[in-house]
């Protein structure tokens, strides 16, 4: 499997792709992706899983899972629009990391199926967002923007939908997202595990439990890929030091930062800047 | 003639209205309007002029421009969609303020005719804009502040082809655009206008007659109608103390904002902040 590191400097990126391979090693990658299959003949290897998908089928692919996107005949490629962008694309939204829990949940099905409305909003915009960097018009930058919250409060509604009956029968389930949102919003900051338990009005014991259920991960595993993936972007996108990522992104400390970012890239912070 | 004080705390605001009267005071605020026509029979009275519009002609109401929606046939109530937003709306948005620019030309006619396509994007959008409304799905709040955003882009794409002849032949109308974006971005700090002046290419005697050419203002008065704009929507939207806005606006004092304040609205901030 490869580590890919995605040039985000912008926060953001959407494209049209081809999908050439029948097989592919799968690569993962700090950003969060979202897949518009166009073509009949799409394939989706996520993780263990392997989906056949139509047009219209819409998959999101969450930060640090292994993937691929495949054509299903050799000699046949598929077309499909791909979103990808940097967790900070919407930090300047009021309570904008709300709009990012679907990508965090690895509970819920990755796929968004094409007959869904929302799933059919989200490619209307992406087509016109591809529409708005084609023409170049002034202020498509911008538009591009607008059409990508609007795609992503699509998703969130389909899940939140979707999951509805779930999180009526369950309710700690809706205090594991309310905890989500919380360390979404707090990734920077010191954290006390205990206050957000308390929030989440989940017993202590059952909550680690549960928080691993929706995420596949330990609230601490959560924090660290959330910090890991920002520091990411922000070794990307500025000339910030070293030293100063590592503290902006509530790691304590440069070596700290260094032990747990070659741990997950196989790579220093550095050697990840320049490549 | 009336001064309006309109509830903007959010920043904006959105309704579909009905015009019931065939003549009718004018009225004036400091918040910039767009105004849709949805059915026949709508009339605009806008300062001097009086337009008859047809569906789907938009017409731009400048801040502080006396103006009233009427209907051309007594007891027949014509239908229109109200935008309303303080220039702080786009504050957020790098370079945002740009996007007003067509607001403060007043040397432009107010009309997007309906056969324009940057016309009917804006109707389809302020449409989508009341619908999520009402349906007050999941983020429908975010989901109209981007809708207004694509609003106003394609408002200033309408204005920006329709002029570029005219920016092509007149350079010096450019220089003054650069220079409104300029007075827009930077109405809250001391203003050296001889620095702006000299960006903008034009002779300093013949920047003056263009900016009132364009503007219907000297670049002074500009200004202070930019900051009482923003003043008024601080006095609103938040509990900050007279002397706090009357700095953070860049008047210098509170009695100096207090003067011009009330010359422009006949009443003091503190009478206005009760009303």
């Amino acid at each position: 499997m490869q580590y890919e590191r995605l040039p985000l400097s912008s926060g953001y990126m959407i494209q049209e792709k081809f999908a050439h391979f029948t097989d592919h090693e799968l690569h993962m990658h700090d950003a969060l992706e979202v897949s518009i299959a166009l073509d009949q003949g799409m394939k989706y290897k996520i993780g263990e899983a392997c989906y056949y998908a139509g047009p219209g089928d819409i998959f999101l692919l969450r930060p640090f899972e292994p993937h691929w996107n495949l054509t299903q005949e050799e000699g046949q490629p598929s077309r499909w629009i791909m979103l990808l962008f940097s967790p900070s694309f919407v930090s300047f939204i009021p309570r904008g990391s709300s709009l990012l829990t679907p990508f965090y949940m690895t509970n819920t099905s990755p796929l968004i199926p094409a007959d869904s409305v929302h799933a059919q909003a989200v490619q209307r915009l992406a087509i016109e967002a591809l529409e708005e960097a084609k023409q170049a018009l002034p202020g498509w930058e911008l538009q591009q923007q607008t059409l990508m919250i609007q795609m992503l409060v699509h998703m969130q509604r389909y899940y939140m939908m979707h999951n509805r009956d779930q999180l009526q029968e369950d309710s700690s389930a809706h205090g594991i997202i309310q905890a989500i949102e919380y360390l979404m919003a707090h990734w920077a900051e010191d954290i006390d595990m205990d206050i957000v338990i308390e929030q989440s009005l989940i017993k202590k014991t059952w909550f680690y439990t549960k928080f691993r259920e929706v995420t596949g991960l330990t609230p601490n595993e959560f924090i660290v890929r959330l910090r890991l993936q920002y520091a990411g972007h922000m070794l990307q996108s500025t000339a910030k030091s070293i030293t100063d990522i590592a503290l902006t992104c509530g790691f304590g400390s440069a070596s700290y930062f260094n032990k747990v970012f070659k741990e997950f890239h196989h790579l220093t912070p550095r050697d990840y800047r320049k490549r």
